[in-house]
């Protein structure tokens, strides 16, 4: 049955190093993405380790947040906005940030974007 | 600041119960949709109660899944995949499917579709 419906169990989710310039103790692992045929928007599972940051920047492209564990702030400028488990984040495209984790443990959050960018 | 990034905390989150035929003990609370200007998609939580489930259908469009809380499964004919907290799951435009709390807590889980269905 596994070709209608495509389902990822908890225990098979594998995170990759994230090596672009700006960002710190970051791993990413695709949840839904161009392997399993998305239609229009990938779903993302991201992990920064305490300490650790994404790069701070700017594109064309919405993200959709959500955090699913641990403690982290979504920043821009000196403004930071609080992100804990069960928080839903929507950064508008064009606008700069970047995810901190603040916490001392792991800060997890799914981070989905359109296919097309 | 509010105005640049829209976040929603998690005691913030608000459910509205789901009328729909075929609908059974289902509750939905869009995090971010229309009143969020989503260039997008949009990102909604569901939460099944215990005896529950969602209508048995199909749509042009496409399910990302992602299991918050709970224990249930997405449906097709015979066929059950077990969703638990952190899995994933793709449900393809035009597969009919349904979600079912198949256990003793609140079933909660992400679904995001696109904007324009």
């Amino acid at each position: 049955v596994e070709d209608v419906m495509f389902v990822r169990q908890p225990d098979e989710v594998e995170f990759a190093k994230v090596d672009m310039d700006g960002a710190e103790k970051v791993w990413i692992s695709v949840l839904l993405g161009e392997d399993q045929e998305v239609p229009n928007f990938l779903m993302r599972r991201f992990r920064i380790e305490p300490g650790g940051h994404t790069p701070y920047h700017a594109h064309g492209w919405e993200h959709e947040i959500f955090c699913v564990a641990g403690r982290g702030e979504v920043r821009q400028d000196g403004n930071a906005w609080l992100l804990t488990p069960g928080a839903s984040a929507l950064v508008p495209p064009d606008e700069d940030h970047n995810f901190v984790n603040t916490g001392s443990e792991p800060f997890e959050f799914l981070c989905l974007i359109p296919k097309s960018v």
